[in-house]
């Protein structure tokens, strides 16, 4: 059940889920958009759930390398199996990544899907190992967060920032009808560090 | 100015717009999503506009092709422009889809962005034409279409039919705030040719 | 536990609900809006379910009459105790609505909340019992009544065709943060019938 | 021209708008329905715009008052206007809310729709004079807004806050089809003064 196609948006229950919150094939395929990958990029997957995003970035950037860090052991289980299935290579990180990425030399892209309220010191950390022109992504589903991404990305010095909310409803087929069922609004913030 | 990230999406200022409808940036990457494009693909782009899908889609299926039909003179040009400033081949069909679509021999994908009203045409002549587990995704911005879109792929034979609603916002800065802006909402239909 | 207040949007909490599904507030405030009540409207509310957009209206409309019909007689039950509970007078009538609506002379207003299948019918039904400038409200939850509506409501002659889509997200306060939740997209058409 | 039905979401283009941002019929039945008018409620309007909300709740709090507060002398002229087409009795004054406002004895309901900056110091002025049970709704188009107003609702010490989003998108008839236009997200908080 490997992934043969070149293209982002895996769909949902091709993955291992469990309990934990997965990211939506859609709003993967956009978040991959605005990490705009490289083959050779290094990732960092922040909060990485059941590595559904790591494992999008691990089939672009197969040349580079992605780094999932997740806190939550549940979830590093999912995500070890999910990258089996899928056949991608994914350096599985257990902590926080406070601790973690400071493990870490050098990253190109870094997505945060979760930050454990540590959001600021995350995007230090990140902000000081990214090189010139690198990106982060930040996922939010509540209004704290994404105030407070679009405050700290200003704050540490990004450049570029963007911001977009997605709803997405998907059809349900029942009958003959099709009935549109409301799936959660995702905010995507993403920005650049200059390239000095 | 050419592309050198391996994700969808580009940038909508990247592109020679002229004054074509576009389809943004993010329904660009949800698009190449639903299309699961392989590097060999066979892609057509029906009422390619600007030509920002087919030049996606290059990008990807940069070993297979990309056939963008169109009967606007102006997008003609602009799909041509846009090719050549991203440095991708296309091959661009100026005309009407239900005529120059019977001389194509074998299609693997297909999208339609617009159907100039002969969309039940458009879809049998496409589905011949489909190789097995081949892809049709339709992009609608009225009800009409969406409506007509689910009932002709079900006629035409199509299987395992996708329908979402996609509404973006997009944040703009104003001084220290973030204004978010609607923009109009885009349905994605996808489907899929039986693999007999 | 009554409402005193004169405006609508009564919060869906106060209601009685069981499982039959329930127009949200948010929807219910619209709804009411683009039905224009005036205190001596005669009001059918057609697939009432809960009863509770009979009874917003019933508020209103208090020197009027709403009528409910509903099929499912567990929704019967859920609007008389609804009614009883708001203490609001509605005609709860059993049946189904292409031979109840016979049953009634003068329609000022009418919403269809669901039509078992016989949109046409009903529309058909309700144009001949409306006053002059009476007003028809559709809310639907799929994309065939979206599209039926609208060429129904066009075929049977009514006039000044208003067709919306609502996204409504609440938020659910989770510790410190406001975690967005999305509803399911709800349609709302509303028409006149002229006042010739 | 008067408005002579008993429900809210007066159609946008009654209303005489300038260059002043109106809020969308859509979203005014929605503020009325958190607003939870009585006929005799003393309701306060910051920053009224065009005077479109003190408009439709001057309708429902007829033997209340409703003051408009606006610090932009266009706007002024606008609410005057407004009120003398619709014919209802609206207390129009020019100045800053943060002054303003200290001249009101006592206040049942405040929508705020514009804060020029000074949300938090409006939302304590308004908590102060409010009467118990009181309620505060405030209409929001930025993230910085959404933040700020339910970090100070809270801070103030309002209780039952209420968030939500509504993306409204209208449709366009075009020919045969219906275009469907996204509207500009909106965010609507209330929350309410303690009955002690």
């Amino acid at each position: 059940m490997k992934w043969t196609y070149k293209t982002s948006g895996i769909p949902d229950n091709l993955f291992i889920r469990g309990k934990v919150p997965m990211t939506k094939e859609e709003i993967r395929a956009i978040t991959m958009s605005k990490l705009r990958l490289k083959e050779d990029s290094i990732v960092v997957d922040v909060g990485a759930g059941t590595g559904s995003i790591s494992i999008e970035a691990a089939h672009i950037s197969n040349k580079g390398k992605v780094i999932a860090i997740e806190k939550n052991p549940e979830g590093i289980e999912l995500i070890k199996q999910n990258a089996k299935q899928f056949d991608v290579k994914i350096e599985v990180v257990n902590g926080f990544a406070t601790e973690k990425i400071k493990e870490i030399e050098k990253i190109d892209r870094v997505i945060i899907g979760g930050s454990g309220g540590e959001l600021k010191e995350i995007l230090r950390l990140c902000y000081e190992r990214l090189t010139p022109s690198g990106v982060c992504v930040i996922n939010c589903i509540t209004i704290e967060t994404i105030y407070e991404s679009i405050k700290f990305l200003e704050e540490e010095g990004f450049v570029d920032m963007d911001v977009i909310s997605v709803n997405v409803s998907r059809g349900k087929r029942v009958g003959r009808y099709t009935l549109m069922e409301g799936l959660n609004p995702i905010y995507i913030i993403s920005a650049t560090k200059e390239d000095v």
